[in-house]
């Protein structure tokens, strides 16, 4: 499980800076890659990465605003245009109006895909995605727009079966072992009776990722990032401008700090950089955050970020 | 006059080669830049030129297949968002569906430009600008999708008006002679009649730039390029693929070559370069063309041609 950052500016594209596009990579996990937010410019820095377009499954848009969506039609028709197969779906979640951005571009540029695309309509605060292995929360923020924020839960892994004391205990190996490796009791031949519970080792706790659109702080931040391993919170704005990011809808690098400790993270990420602030303008909304929280990173593009298990 | 080339590359962007985007700059001339298409990232190659947007007066859509369009919401967006003003309108002209696809994303993304956009829709085959200066005429072309090309025509300059000679008859300088530049016939206070045709210099003959979007080869390519000091024509193709070019709706590097030399054009740049035709490939397409048509130049991105005057 990795973060890749593909854009990490605010509002426009600048000369180091993309506008907004992070890849969730779950390749080792589910061969899988999900993108948040698909800024215009998107597929021109996947193609700098070793990130294949077929691979990406999965787009969450945290708001409609055009530096999150402008390159949502190029990399559709790319990854069309670079061989997608028809067996290779996606799924775009976003707030209404999502669906009709994308219908008409395609409409409009008689692109035909060769793949499917689902849309899912955000429009409350619920799970918008579960399988076996990923928990997707979707809750709102506090922005000029609807705009969501998303914390993803990778479930914990079920405790490996300790093969060594079963044969300790002489219990024939077989497809009952399989039974036991899911936790359930099983009875011998011989009359004994197996809780596989007993014979599995510590389950190991899956990972959480929060990834939040552009937002105003709101009580929703802390329960969206509540305990999570990485938490990515944007930073418009410097510290002492708590007024300006309160009028434009966005936080200061201080306030992402303070509810990264209140919620309790393992490491704060800081995306969505003004052009404002380059060079050691921009190390100063670290540094400052670092006072609070510690562990903060501010993300420049390609920067790739693994999420690592939590040692407890 | 100078064309600078924004994006050479066909289809899709490649590394070194952007989806369509050419800038027709006429900085000398009218203070203002025109673009030619608007593909994905052209926003991002301008910040690489210098090239402001808020000189970008008018934009021509040859046609709307999406390596030609879906750079055009982020492109405005940042047009306002750099602080063009309210008296800096800007003119889109295209085929039915690009006010469609505009407004659309403008809508979807809540954006409200700080300047008015005025759309032209193109629709038949005519003359869809014309001031003092400049001309241009669109014309259909053979694409799979509506397609058009553009002949650009500077206006000749008027002769100089000839003072020395005025002078030297004796003619009394004033008001008189503004009249007489404009050609202009005057009866002076002494009772002479002097014809303006008689003091004035050769008129400098304007030029000529045609800029087509893709196409199979077909006859207003000539109609749009005759006597052109300069042409820019697709080569999708390589020599010997006319049949591919054909199903594809696109020419070859020698069809251009061909339609260069018989409409008597004075250079031809080849662009919409294949990303199947990398560094000594890309070249043959250039040198088989000048095989036909000697002044031919294959456009690499942010390559910049001056425009100058023909001497006759
Ligand atoms: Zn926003
Ligand atoms: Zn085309």
């Amino acid at each position: 499980m990795e973060l890749e950052f593909l854009g990490t500016g605010a509002g426009s594209p600048a000369k180091t800076r993309n506008v907004t596009g992070i890849a969730l990579k779950l390749l080792e996990e589910i061969n899988e890659v999900w993108l948040f937010d698909v800024g215009e410019g998107t597929q021109h820095q996947i193609l700098r990465t070793t990130i294949r377009p077929r691979k990406i499954s999965r787009i969450f848009i945290t708001h409609l605003h055009g530096d999150h969506i402008f390159g949502l039609p190029g990399f559709l028709s790319s990854r069309s245009f670079q061989g997608a197969q028809k067996s290779e779906p996606l799924t775009i979640y976003g707030p209404k109006g999502i669906q009709d951005f994308v219908l008409t571009s395609l409409r409009v540029s008689q692109t035909k895909l060769s793949y499917k695309i689902n849309f899912v309509v955000l429009d409350e605060e619920k799970t918008i995605f579960e399988n076996e292995r990923f928990l997707v929360v979707a809750k709102h923020l506090d922005h000029r727009i609807e705009c969501f924020g998303f914390r993803i839960e990778e479930k914990d892994y079920p405790g490996e079966l300790l093969v060594d004391r079963l044969r300790a205990a002489h219990v024939p190996s077989g497809p009952l072992y399989g039974q036991l490796k899911a936790g359930k009791t099983v009875k011998l031949q011989d009359g004994r009776v197996i809780k596989g519970q007993d014979y599995l080792g510590t389950p190991k706790k899956g990972r959480t990722v929060t990834i939040l659109g552009d937002t105003r702080q709101t009580a929703n931040i802390a329960l969206l990032a509540q305990n999570a391993d990485v938490l990515v919170h944007e930073s418009t704005f410097a510290r002492n401008e708590d007024q300006l990011a309160y009028n434009y809808y966005h936080s200061t690098c201080i306030q992402a700090a303070r509810v990264a400790k209140h919620a309790n993270v393992k490491k704060l990420i800081l995306t969505h950089i003004s052009a404002r602030y380059v060079g050691q303008k921009a190390n100063l909304l670290e540094k400052d955050a670092r006072k609070i929280f510690k562990n903060t990173k501010l993300a420049n593009d390609f920067d790739v970020f693994k999420v690592p298990f939590s040692k407890e």
